[in-house]
Order: structure tokens, then C-alpha cells, then sequence
């Protein structure tokens, strides 16, 4: 199930919307087939192992990664070409939780006479697909805030400059974390401020690009932003006082979101990312978007980057958040990995 | 030498003002003599290192960290020791800086007909004794400054309230940074706000009481604080304008010290305290100390605990800092050492 994993892994980056599932056929140690789903539309782990091990499939056991599936999508049931070769076990990491397959890969191969089990590294395999098991089950996106800051926890100057706080190495590192979410997600400040692409580069590992979400209440992106130059799909969200989309959105999505306050409901935000089949959403923007999504508990992740300098007070906070009157009310994360970048740290962090 | 630095290491919190030294007297990889030095006006490791020895130092090798004195201190000089017992070859780690020995013991030894070699395990032996070596050679103690903040980089809430950002492990872990250091440097502005003690909380480990130096400009440490109890020997320094220190200051030495603007003159301060021996000072202190002793560069070390919370940006900064208005300007530090404490980060920091 291990190296089932790792197959699952290979298609961190392409798989969008669907879930990065690997499959090993063995018969007791000898592997005779594996696979690894590969992009949408394409076929599925379990008909890749198929392939390879051949008449071998016959009596042999599948390690399958997520619960095979049980209904015609774009490619026919999973579960069937593992009974039409012969399988004769069926150990599965996480069960799916799609409604339209739910237990029912489980049942129909357990009905066909397999033996199927269920369990095994479900944890690891449920990790690698949080933002798919958190679009089926919340019916919201898997939400990492990444944020770039100074040891004081600053995030910029006074004047707005923020290039580079960290090096080259954190920087080449969000490129991966860009790559393996459905959206990215900003504000029409940081737009306005920085003028970022929201792009992913990557020389070369092939990826499905992100798409830009951009959060633009009162559609005040400027003409000629990056983000508007429709180099990938793009979606801005704004208020339905806004007005009508001018020309400036022309090679965009522009859709009226509900504004609860004077900011865009962020549930709604997150409800409509989600039924566009988005699960991991990878958020690049200030301390007022970032801070909302903490504050509301809509932040699943913190992936913070923290170079080795100081830049004072007066420098930009990190995270607007409300003031607190008693520390029991702080904010509390737990350390999910953390490692050395160059002269960097990162921390990967999660609501305790 | 390793053998010998790990000896010298038990003079950690002991030693103070003198260096931590250790030796190792041997016959090629027989080991018979060890020693450490562990408490001023007790004798030196080498005199411990020989006792042991006994006659078997007749034509061995001697291993020691620091130079062996030359001078008639509080106890005999240890070259002399050396030659008394025949040693054959001494190793030395680091030369000694202080005028009344540099140089002379490697001197006396090598008129003697004494071979000798210098530099082996140098940064080591160094390091180990960094706050004795900035005394002597920069006239000022090794400054380190501790800070205790959460991911967004603040100290305490809005309303003053800091107890407590780290876990116990963290808190823990200050004590030893404490009973290291010669003195343990605050200002009024943190003892009006926590009343803290600034002693060393250590159940089992010998330690040689810090001072404790509060810079209290304009004498306003209320009656009754704890660091007025003079349960260890405490100095307020103040501005000579500040006027006569009243009975509050009874139990305590006051001196004054010159102002620059509004704030005592932190050279002169530190300057003071090198002359009254004292090697590592440890800042436990606010923003506007600490911040000042980063931004005129007698900072030499920071050790910063980050809590994985957050308390947003109405919560207290970690460093008042001079504005910047240009990224060049940024304070860079480099990461010497980190480790996880508990739920905690430790990171210890340098001006790069």
C-alpha cells in the first residue's frame, strides 16, 4: 500500500479535480501491475495495473489507494475490470467518500465473492487527497494560506515593498504548492499592490494550472493586470453592487458572490470553488483576506515562510485579525512538518 | 580536546567571570588525567587534570581549552603547575585574550623546552566561552536577547497580557540560558508591567546566580518589586538626573550612567558591566530595549521562542525598530541552532 502511495503521488499536480489514486497487483510479494491515475478523463489507477500484470491479475490482490469505483463516469467502473480480470483480493486505503460511489465499490466486488479489506494507511491516503475528501464531505475546499514574513512577523514595509523577503529556494518551493491546487486564491489589493501573475512556474513537471480566483468586491482591478490577461481561466468574484463587468474582465469569469459586511461572504466564496470542483485552494494575499479565512475558520492550513530578518514595527503585520481581550481566545496551530528552505523556514501548520 | 571542551562544559553555569576550561592528560589514547574548572577561586582544570595525573604526568600530553595562565591570580599559575609535573607537549584550543596571559603561557611553556600547539577545536573552545572572549577583546559582555512571541510575531496582547505565549518545555529552557549568563539584563517599563524576579529556577543544576541589571532611567521601579528584594545582587542604573535613589533602591546598587536622548547610553552600559565582569548577558526585556540593543548593533545574539498561535495585529510587536524604507536596510540575521520545545520553536539567531 506503501508504494501504491507513492504511485498516488505522481500525480500530485495533474489529477485536478480528481483524487491522486495509485494501485499495486501483487501476488504476495512479487508485484505484477501498477498504476496511478493520471489526469481527468484518463483512466484510473486500477485499469493502468490491469494492464501491466496482464492474465497475472488472476487470483492476485489489488492495493488500491481509494475505493475503486463503482459507476460510469468518463471511463467505465473500476470496480468491474477488477472482477472481469480475476481479482481475487482487494485491500483499500480510504474508502470513497463521492456519493455516487460510497461503499458501493466495496459491495459490488464484495458481492462478486472478493475479499476486500479496508483501512489500511487510510490516514496517509486521506492526506494526499485532503482537499478532495474536504470538497465531497464539507462541501468546501481544502484552504492553505501561505504567507511570506520576517522573523517579527512583518510582511512588507511601511512603503509596501516586499521583494524578497524570503529566497530563492522558499520561492521555488510555493511553485509546487501553486501547482497541486485546483485555485489560487487573492484579493483585488494585492493585485492592486503587487500585480502578481498567480501563475505557476515549473520547468519541467507537468501540471494542470491552478485557477486564479480573484476576490474583487467593488471590481477595481486595474485594466492590464496580470491577472486579467487570461493566460489561464480565471474567475473574479465580486459583490452584486458592483455593477456590470466592464471590458477590463472581457477574458475573465466574473460572477456576483453575496457580501455579508463590507467583505464577500466567504462560505459562499468557498461553496462556489467547491462546486466548481476545486479541493485544494492555495491563498496568496494580504492581511485582510488571510486574517478573514483564519478568523472565520475557513484557514485549514498555514504554510508560512519565515526568513532570518528583522524589518521593525513599522513594517506590515502579517495578519489582521480581531483584537483579543484574554489569551484563551488566541489562535492555536499545531506544527505539521517544518523544514529548513536555503536560509528559510518553513512551518506547515493547522488549527489545533 | 573534544574530550576536554565536554569537560569544560560542566563549568557552564559555575564558572563565571571566568572562562569554562577543561583538560586532558594522556599517553597517546590512555586517558589518565581529567579536569574542569568550576568555580572562580577554585583551581584550574589543570591543576584538577595533574591531581588525578599524579606522577604519571611526567612526559605525557596535555589537552587544555584554554591557555594555561601565566599569572599569580587567586590561585598559582597553571604553566607553572605544567612544568612542575613534567608534561611533555601541551595542545591548547584557544589562545587566552587577556592581556596579563596572552601569549605568555604558550611562552613560558615553549622556554621551557615544552612543545606546544594552538588551535586545535579554536571556534569551539570560543564559542563555549564567547561571552568571556567579547569581554576581553570588544570590552563588552556577548549580548543575547530573548524574545518569546507567537507565529505573527507578538509578545503579549493589546491589553498587556503574556502569560503565557510559550509552553512549559520553552519556559523551562530559558532557565538554562538564564544561569549561564553573568547578568540578566531588563527595564523598568517590563518590571512595571510583570513584575518579574529574574532569578534562575533550576531544581537540581549548580548555577552561579546572575546579577540582575535593570536600566531604570528615571528610578520609577515601584516599592516592593521583586527585583528590588535583593535576594541576588541587583543594579538599577539610572540618569544622573534622575536625582538620589530613595529607600525603595536599599537592597539594590544604584549607579548612574550618561543619557543620549531618552534613553541611558546602552554602550556605556555595557561597557560598565564588562568591567564588573560580566561575560554573557541575557535581555529579558520589551520591545523598545530590546529593539535598541538590535538596531545599535550590541545585539550579538538573539534567542526568539515562537508559539504555533497567533494573536493578531492588535496584539504588542515583537521589536521597536527604526522604520525602514528600503529592503536593503532589513536586519539580516543567520539561524545558528533550532530546535522544537514542546509544541515550540527555538530558534537562535546572529547578525549576519
Amino acid at each position: 500500500m506503501a508504494q501504491a502511495l507513492r504511485l498516488a503521488e505522481r500525480g500530485l499536480y495533474t489529477t485536478q479535480p480528481n483524487p491522486r489514486v495509485g494501485c499495486v497487483i501483487a501476488h504476495g510479494e512479487e508485484v505484477v501491475g501498477q498504476g496511478w491515475h493520471e489526469r481527468a478523463g484518463q483512466p484510473h489507477a486500477e485499469v493502468f495495473a490491469l494492464r501491466e500484470a496482464g492474465p497475472r491479475a488472476l487470483g492476485a490482490t489489488a492495493y488500491v489507494t481509494l475505493e475503486p469505483c463503482a459507476h460510469h463516469g468518463r471511463t467505465p467502473p473500476c470496480a468491474d475490470a477488477l472482477l472481469a480480470a480475476g481479482i481475487g483480493r482487494v485491500v483499500i486505503a480510504a474508502e470513497d467518500p463521492f456519493p455516487q460511489v460510497a461503499g458501493r465499490g466495496i459491495e459490488k466486488l464484495r458481492m462478486a465473492g472478493v475479499a476486500v479489506e479496508a483501512g489500511l494507511l487510510r490516514d496517509a491516503a486521506r492526506e494526499l487527497n485532503l482537499g478532495f475528501f474536504s470538497r465531497i464531505e464539507r462541501g468546501r475546499p481544502w484552504v492553505r494560506v501561505k504567507l511570506a514574513m520576517s522573523l517579527d512577523g512583518r510582511t512588507a514595509l511601511a512603503n509596501g515593498e516586499s521583494k524578497w523577503i524570503t529566497g530563492e529556494a522558499a520561492r521555488a518551493d510555493v511553485q509546487h504548492w501553486r501547482a497541486r491546487s485546483s485555485a489560487i486564491l487573492s484579493g483585488s489589493g494585492t493585485v492592486l499592490a503587487d500585480n502578481p501573475r498567480l501563475t505557476v512556474r515549473l520547468d519541467e513537471t507537468p501540471f494542470t494550472p491552478p485557477w486564479r480566483v480573484i476576490l474583487d468586491r467593488q471590481l477595481r482591478t486595474p485594466a492590464g493586470s496580470h491577472v486579467l490577461d487570461g493566460q489561464v481561466p480565471t474567475l473574479v468574484l465580486h459583490a452584486d453592487t458592483a455593477g456590470q463587468p466592464d471590458h477590463r474582465f472581457e477574458r475573465v469569469e466574473c460572477m456576483a458572490i453575496p457580501s455579508a459586511d463590507s467583505s464577500l461572504d466567504l462560505h459562499a466564496v468557498l461553496r462556489l470553488l467547491a462546486e466548481r470542483g476545486c479541493s485544494e485552494v492555495h491563498v496568496e494575499a494580504g492581511p485582510t483576506l488571510c486574517g478573514a479565512l483564519l478568523a472565520t475558520g475557513l484557514a485549514d492550513e498555514l504554510l508560512l515562510y519565515i526568513a532570518p530578518l528583522l524589518l521593525g514595527d513599522a513594517a506590515r503585520p502579517l495578519l489582521h485579525l480581531p483584537a483579543l481581550t484574554e489569551m484563551a481566545s488566541r489562535w492555536s496551530l499545531h506544527t505539521v512538518d517544518q523544514r529548513q528552505l536555503g536560509g528559510d523556514w518553513r512551518l506547515q501548520l493547522r488549527p489545533a
